[in-house]
């Protein structure tokens, strides 16, 4: 099969469409003919070499995809190797297409469905009435987020830059915060607070997401964009009775994630199949494409996931 | 009526029985007459000026009571002022007397049963066949905590001073470390690292919790007698997949409060009334003693709780 490779880490031309060998799936593995995959920015991070692929994963990226097995459709979550024409993967790891989504869109559900759903929901457990600050509104995970955040019953605020506004609210956002121009953490708290923080930023907006917590609020971080270390007043935190999470997705061991797509499949599904979260896709590329796919998503002009088509 | 009052901030001789007006119960509230308070170390900050009472609190020190309701027997959940005659409490804040338990020891139960229940299940979610760390095993907390841990089918690793290792295994803990020649986390770690951490030093720990931390573990930080400052790695935190809380007792809601009572009397007084956990009393002084009683717990000599007794 073809797949792309990352001959060695830079930008995105150094990946590379080339033949390899077909990957051969272990017990409790199916082999899933791939129709699309999407980026994420975890890609972008392995591709430049740093994020070292979990011990077992496919050395390609690609962290989800749509596709065929025995000629049934679904989609799933990947340790790896999306970015590829087959793909092994747990069994239990995949997900039926939902109900009015296109086989292709659905490349771009499961990562950020579980990614959101764990933290938001089994982690965070935002209920409904309350409030939900989304980072990073306009990417994959955000507009994702938003609309679980709204279809749960909750208020949502997110931040992104001012020409993604309009998308946004469009999605059901309830306050758009320009991050480069307004000082998100005030503005959350004279609103009142957030419950749930969704976070990929990290370190150095620790403070501020504590500042920007209600009572008894809980901050889900899933990213450390921003870095990772930091000051931290305990006080601050004890104060608001507060809880701060940090996971990754990625690796999370095998139980683990099908434990979080149980989940997925029994709460978000329903969702997306009332139409009340729908997949936003920005754009899409031949799969041979996928440096131009990075350049995209490096530049963040985007709003929602980009797609890698077969 | 007469209660231990703090003319001023300072060492235990501070500590004044003296006459002062009767409470008059709010709205929601009763009277209870109280036969025993109990010693937490939240008393000892208040006593010496660190600790001010939540707006609307008795001034007068005593976060748990046991006494009689119009003649029946209770124990409650205080924001203040269980070191007196009488003490005003929200209804929805009492707890009966569990069964085989003497009406004065169920003095030294709510305030343990609350920070212990919240901390341990409700936020840290311990499930049987996980590990629980313990710190300060000797405390009313964490004889307490060792003692819920066991009976939820976990395993308890607890630190204490060496002298009091025999009573905290008597009291089921599988392994007791001692903290003052010990490395606690390292042992911790060999022993497969804690699933939940219930921790009151803070800022001193925090580096040292985390690196104890079994894979998504859960540090409950209830105190920062080891400080509130200190460098923070999210990093570490995120390789874990953990997740950090830091929270207080004393000043949450009415509302929060009764919540955690309801908890605490579904899931907890059952098995005190099984007998599986018991009242640990290290020793009681008369209530107008109360100074002697505040010396033991600052020398922490004791294992339990200290109770006053009118």
């Amino acid at each position: 099969m073809r797949a792309i490779t990352i001959p060695k880490p830079g930008g995105p031309e150094v990946l590379t469409w080339t033949e390899v060998p077909d990957p051969v799936p272990g017990p409790g593995e199916v082999l899933v003919e791939v129709v699309a995959s999407a980026v994420n920015r975890a890609d972008l991070l392995q591709r430049q070499g740093r994020y070292t692929p979990p011990p077992g994963a496919s050395p390609y990226p690609g962290l989800e995809c749509a596709g065929l097995v025995d000629g049934d459709p679904v989609c799933a979550l990947l340790a790896g190797g999306g970015y590829a024409q087959q793909v092994a993967v747990p069994a239990d790891h995949l997900l039926p297409v939902p109900a009015g989504v296109a086989l292709e869109e659905a490349a771009g559900l499961p990562e950020v469905a579980c990614t959101v759903w764990s933290n938001v929901v089994h982690i965070g457990r935002l209920a409904a009435g309350e409030t939900l600050l989304v980072h990073g509104g306009s990417s994959g995970i955000g507009t994702f987020a938003i609309q679980l955040g709204k279809a749960l019953g909750a208020r949502v605020i997110t931040t992104a830059r001012k020409v993604k506004h309009e998308a946004l609210l469009a999605l059901g956002a309830d306050h758009v915060i320009d991050y480069s121009t307004e000082d998100f953490s005030a503005i959350a708290q004279d609103l009142g607070g957030a419950d749930v923080i969704l976070d990929f930023v990290g370190a150095s907006y620790l403070d501020r997401n504590i500042a920007a917590l209600a009572r008894n609020g809980r901050l889900a971080i899933i990213g450390t964009q921003g870095g990772r270390h930091t000051e931290f007043d305990l006080a601050k935190v004890m104060a608001k009775q507060a809880s701060i999470s940090a996971t990754l997705l990625r690796p999370r061991s095998v139980a683990e994630k099908a434990e979080i797509i149980d989940g997925v499949r029994a709460t978000v599904w329903p969702l997306i199949e009332q139409g009340r979260i729908r997949p936003v896709i920005d754009r899409r590329f031949p799969m041979p494409e996928a440096a131009a796919a990075h350049r995209v998503v490096e530049e963040s002009t985007h709003v929602g996931k980009v797609l890698l088509v077969n």
